[in-house]
């Protein structure tokens, strides 16, 4: 199954471009060197997919804006999304991230803390710093208030995912409202950070939203159906904690619908306490690796893609615009080819 | 002893006025029916000193501007310093705040650890708010640069903080320098974030700096001895915890310069896991109730309120620098209270 990393490695020449300037940038404005500040660095670097920045540049881009101009607010969303992921893995207890030990897991849980905290605040220093003669002031103040409500709608999320677990008659709309309140706030957060900072219209940016929106929950449900699909190595996300969380991910909310009471009674006895956790994941695969969950799956993701490309058809044309849809596009025809 | 909330007291209308402003802006803001927006309220009010709020509205009139045009940025700096508090007392274990039971004791840590990222994203989202016909938007950027610098810094801080603890050699340079990160970091901040959206000058600016940072260190100091004077009820602090985390604070620090290899063992003994924590609170405060430890305790705190005042003198008379002074010099006056 191609993953974000594939995508964004296909459209490879802005990908590397993004990784070196997002870097220089970064090194620049992190100076110091306070012992925490290495940590934060660890967090960040070597960065993931990119994706948030990818999204803030190409929304920009879209709307008539120079993506160069707005590199500082490009960094601000990766470390929102890295404050994230370090604070998440204090709650969930997640050891490993991005294929190397999470910072709660190296430093232990206090220091994460501090250090998502510093993330949170380098991400209004970064944005703030992305003034100047092409960017007005008032732009950045919008772009910042943007990003400010979204990181509290993020925690509000997570607030309420945690009553949500374990909740095995959760249904798919529970599911997508929780999957846009996760995923889809910060990706909607920097397509609109990214319109607005370029310039453009509340029309295209509240398009570039919904886009965002859609492409948000079907990454999720594909992100959740990672580790039920053959031939992919995990890219260091530890496919144990979902289980021991005893989260309602996408594939057991589809197999609950598809399969009725013999689905929930699988998924019951995987959540059981008595079951380890490799047994319980074998238990788990072996329902959703059928044709007709599967075929589900699918099924629902492509029209959540399909819902994200027809939102961008409220923008103008331009190269941004297509390299946009074809993130979506692409996911879907991925998951495709993870079926033949 | 006179606490903050009395000198703040003392100033009644102002207080009076600052605290229902404040709590007409928020209540404004926070619409949300979300649970985890009402545990955020629950952090930030019934509100404390308002000290970083009042610095802010003060330093914004002592240069010229009106306080009423920036009261979402002095909003946003209790809400950071609310957010810090929340924080802390998840990783030091205090139990009680303000008189009530803290959000990590009465939530648990994973709730208290998102009520205070929320807290940081709504630092930002009240500040970018700020903007309006007198407060251009570049000011309020650069205000949230400096806010952004300083929740940073205090990450930082309190980082070090835990490296510090446990050394009984601790000198009162260190101590300073702890308490000038810890303590008027965000001191300094609010009054130049004051300063900046009211419109002053940078040296006008820096002196409010000095001013806040030699007032911080006078605070922490006074805040360190307040449990070993008699005579005041203690409001909320949770006394003991400085003694299990072992922390060199403000008196102990300077028994151990004044009374030498005897201080010393007091402290060594007093820390030892098999002293319970009443006796060990008992063997400090017979130490630090000496005459020789009081007077220098007292003399330390008189020389950095003297060096705050003088600060001030580079700023233009107004009645805002006159109460400034008047909150340097009331603490000033009230270590020499409790001594008598």
């Amino acid at each position: 199954m191609t993953t974000a990393d594939d995508i964004l490695r296909e459209l490879s020449a802005p990908h590397e471009w993004l990784a070196a300037e997002l870097r220089r940038t970064h090194t620049e404005r992190w100076v110091s060197a306070s012992p925490l500040d290495s940590i934060c660095e660890q967090a960040v670097w070597p960065a993931g997919k990119l994706l948030r920045p990818a999204l803030l540049l190409e929304s920009c881009a879209a709307v008539g804006g120079n993506p160069r101009d707005v590199l500082a607010a490009a960094l601000s969303v990766e470390y929102l999304h890295a404050a994230s992921l370090v604070h998440d893995d204090i709650v969930d207890g997640g050891t490993m991230r991005r294929g190397r030990p999470s910072v709660a897991v190296r430093y232990g849980a206090e220091v994460a803390l501090l250090a998502g905290d510093e993330l949170v605040f380098q991400v209004f220093a970064a944005c703030a710093a992305c003034t100047g003669p092409a960017v007005p002031a008032q732009r950045v103040l919008a772009a910042i208030g943007v990003l400010a409500a979204a990181g509290a709608d993020l925690c509000r999320g997570q607030h309420a995912e945690q009553a949500l677990r374990a909740d095995l008659d959760a249904g798919l709309d529970t599911y997508c409202a929780v999957a846009a309140q996760k995923t889809s706030t910060l990706l909607a957060a920097s397509c609109q950070a990214g319109a607005i900072l370029g310039g453009g219209t509340a029309e295209h940016a509240a398009a570039l939203c919904r886009f965002a929106r859609c492409l948000g929950v079907a990454f999720q449900m594909a992100d959740d159906m990672r580790p039920y699909l053959a031939g992919r190595p995990d890219h260091g996300k530890d496919v144990l904690t979902d289980i021991s969380c005893r989260a309602m991910t996408f594939p057991l909310v589809v197999a609950r619908r598809e399969l009725g009471g013999a689905g929930r009674s699988v998924i019951a006895r995987a959540f059981s306490a008595d079951t380890p956790a490799p047994a319980s994941f074998r238990l788990l695969a072996d329902m959703v690796r059928s044709a007709q969950v599967i075929d589900a799956a699918i099924a629902i993701v492509g029209d959540w893609v399909a819902e994200a490309t027809g939102a961008l058809e409220a923008l103008p044309s331009s190269p941004s615009r297509d390299r946009l849809a074809r993130i979506a596009v692409t996911l879907g025809e991925s998951m495709l080819a993870a079926r033949t």
